[in-house]
C-alpha cells in the first residue's frame, strides 16, 4: 500500500534550503520553465516537500480501481488524477524522455456517486492522499531509473503531510518496473503523454 | 448522444476573425489572464472554432461510464476529461462563478485497458471525440445559463473537426439544467473547482 510510509533516509544528505516548487506562471512558459530546473528540493532530513499548485500542472491521465471490480479489496481504491510538472512536461514534449527533475503527482480521489445523469459509472469524490514520483540521478542515484517515491497521504485522509521521505525501492518500484511501458512510467493509461511525445 | 451535431445556427451574427484562444504562457497568469477575455470567438457563420492547447488547461475531473455498467449501452461509454480555461479558472479561484466567455473542455477518452498491475478497472486508451461548451451572454441571449454546447466529435472518433455549430438546446442542456450543481456545470463531480472556489 502506498499510504504505509518508509522512514528510510534517502543516501544523499542536502543542506540547502528548499526551492519553491515551480510556480505557475512562469512555469507552464517552456522558455521560462527550462531555466527553473531544479523546481523541488529535498531538506537535510532527505524529505520531499509537499508539491503545491500541482492541480494547475499537465494532467497526464485519470485510472480508477474500484472496490467494486476488485472483490471490495482494491489495493487502491480510488480514482488516481495524475500530473506532470510543467517543466518536464515541456522537456517531454519535446524530446519524449523524462527529464532530470521530473515530478509526476499521483493525486488520490474518492470515488463519490457511481450515478448520475449520465449513466452508471465512477465520478470523483474528495482528494484522499497525495503522492509523488521525482527523478533525480543526482539525488536518487541507486533507485531504479533513478525514481524515488513519496507518499504525503495521511491515515486520516484528509490534511496530507507537509513532507515525505522516499518509500523503500521494492514498495512501489516493483510495479513499476514489471509494467510500466516507459521509464517507470505507466505511460499506457496516460494518452497525453502518448499524444504529445516528442523526439520520435 | 452528443456526437449528433446540429445545424442551427447562433442567432447572433459576427464577421469578427478568429480570436486565438488564449495561448498557455500568459493564460497562466492570472493577471495576464483577465486581460485576455474574449479567449474564443465565433465564425461569419456562427461556429466555434475547435479550441488547441485544452490539454494544458486546468484538469477539473475525468468521470466514467462504461458499457460494463450500463447494459452494454452506456450514453458517453467513455471516460471525459474536462477542463476550463485558464482566465475563467483565475475567475473562479477568485469568485467561485463561471465567468462572462468561459469554456469547458470535455475530451473523450475511450476505455482502454480493464486491468493493470494495480487492480480491475477502467484506464484511459485513445482519445475519441471533443466537446465544448461556452458561457456567454453575449453571444447565448437565449441559451439557459448562456452556456451553449459545441461538439467536434467525427464520425470516425479519430479526426475532430475544425468547427462546430451550437448544439440545439434540448439536446445538453436538459441534463445540465436538471442535474448540475451549480451554473449549468456539474461540479458536484469536479473535485478541482470544488476545492478552489472562492467568493464564499
Amino acid at each position: 500500500m502506498m499510504s504505509t510510509h518508509a522512514k528510510r533516509r534517502v543516501s544523499r544528505s542536502q543542506t540547502a534550503p528548499w526551492l519553491l516548487v515551480a510556480a505557475l506562471g512562469g512555469a507552464l512558459n517552456p522558455t521560462a520553465a527550462h531555466a527553473m530546473d531544479p523546481s523541488f528540493s529535498l531538506n537535510s532530513q532527505g524529505e520531499l516537500k509537499r508539491p503545491v499548485g500541482y492541480r494547475e500542472w499537465v494532467y497526464v491521465g485519470a485510472p480508477v480501481t474500484p472496490n467494486d471490480l476488485n472483490n471490495g479489496k482494491a489495493p487502491f481504491p480510488e480514482f488516481h488524477a495524475v500530473y506532470i510538472d510543467p517543466p518536464s512536461w515541456a522537456h517531454w514534449k519535446k524530446t519524449g524522455q523524462f527529464r532530470e527533475g521530473t515530478i509526476l503527482i499521483k493525486e488520490l480521489v474518492s470515488v463519490g456517486s457511481k450515478e448520475a445523469a449520465s449513466g452508471k459509472g465512477y465520478f470523483m469524490g474528495e482528494f484522499i492522499g497525495l503522492e509523488a514520483t521525482v527523478k533525480s540521478a543526482k539525488m536518487f542515484p541507486k533507485e531504479p531509473g533513478n525514481w524515488a517515491y513519496f507518499s504525503f497521504t495521511s491515515a486520516d485522509h484528509k490534511t496530507p503531510k507537509s513532507t515525505a521521505s522516499a518509500q523503500p525501492t521494492a514498495e512501489c518500484n516493483s510495479c513499476h518496473q514489471g509494467s510500466a511501458a516507459q521509464d517507470w512510467v505507466f505511460i499506457q493509461y496516460y494518452p497525453v503523454l502518448r499524444a504529445a511525445k516528442g523526439g520520435r
